[in-house]
């Protein structure tokens, strides 16, 4: 069924909202930002949303979204786990840039913006981060489970490193806008992956 | 030469206001929040600084000096160079917690909540971030010239690897209120240092 004008306006709000509270954070990213970026006066944009808060909310979900439907992309046709952590690993390399969401990763800017100055946020960056911790830790389980990985790796512990890893080198390469971060954080990780994890 | 009255009100104002931005970031910190964590009015604040970026930026650098203070104090009798780097990491096991300042790491705080809204801010991480990562690579290219460290390790990657792992990890253990990611963070980290960095 093709989207009626009003549930496309209201996509177009998101896509250009998620931009500006992923750039600037809820507190930093004023309704008329959201206006500039729109197009529209505060009637059009709160004909669809009840407030700020919901405005915020559900622009959070649409960048994660994005973002999970490059994971799934990137995991198309790769099986072996190793294969799937480094596939993995290359969305993050193209975060910092830009993509697939605008101004880094929304998981680790809604966390670290929001914190205790925003409860809601804080709670829905914390939900998400558990699914893609899940992602990674499960993948690990079954690569030992298949003879992939070796099985004294401890799947909980190889997830933390990997989203630590890759969150702290968004900041760093988003802080100087310089890829040698992301590519030195994500080398490590590589030969990490080759030489500790993978069964021999 | 004791401090007058003014200069302790103005560090006492640089104490708290320290903790206000760096829990709620420049955006989500109002007057109001910084005239309750004093108990002065607003008249009593700027009658020492200038403006609020005057008091955020001289609030930044309180904030990093508390942390450089605890960088000294971990690095005192340290001389080897291995020992140095878990100095140092284990600094970074405290700012989850609050300590030396609370609400995590000034820097990778102003890195990610200013980012492109407050350039002035972010300019000061940056600054920031090169001294730390500078001090690092130093560390690591010492311990190389004294045979502590394996002469192929490349000391500006392990300086990048050292802080995305660590601020990583500071985003994670914050977010969920649970030491468990720094942990295994810092454990990995240690791994690390004593299988691939230290010369044998």
């Amino acid at each position: 069924m093709p989207k009626t004008k009003g549930e496309q306006t209201k996509e177009m709000i998101l896509h250009k909202a998620a931009e500006v509270f992923n750039r600037q954070g809820y507190f930093g990213a004023s309704l008329s930002d959201i206006m500039a970026a729109t197009g529209l006066e505060k009637g059009g944009i709160y004909n669809h949303f009840a407030n700020k808060d919901d405005l915020a909310l559900q622009a959070y979900d649409y960048a994660v979204g994005l973002v999970e439907q490059a994971f799934t992309a990137a995991l198309q046709n790769k099986r072996q786990a190793i294969d799937r952590l480094l596939a993995l690993a290359n969305v993050f390399r193209d975060m910092p840039k830009g993509f697939p969401v605008p101004g880094g990763c929304p998981v680790h800017n809604t966390a670290v913006k929001a914190d205790e100055a925003h409860p809601l946020l804080r709670d829905r960056a914390r939900q998400t981060m558990t699914e893609w911790h899940n992602v990674i830790r499960r993948i690990v389980q079954r690569g030992i489970e298949r003879g992939e990985v070796r099985p004294e790796i401890n799947p909980d512990a190889l997830a933390t490193l990997f989203i630590a890893t890759l969150e702290g080198a968004i900041m760093l390469t988003r802080l100087y806008d310089d890829p040698v971060y992301m590519n030195q954080a994500l080398d490590h990780l590589a030969n990490h992956l080759e030489t500790t994890v993978r069964q021999p």
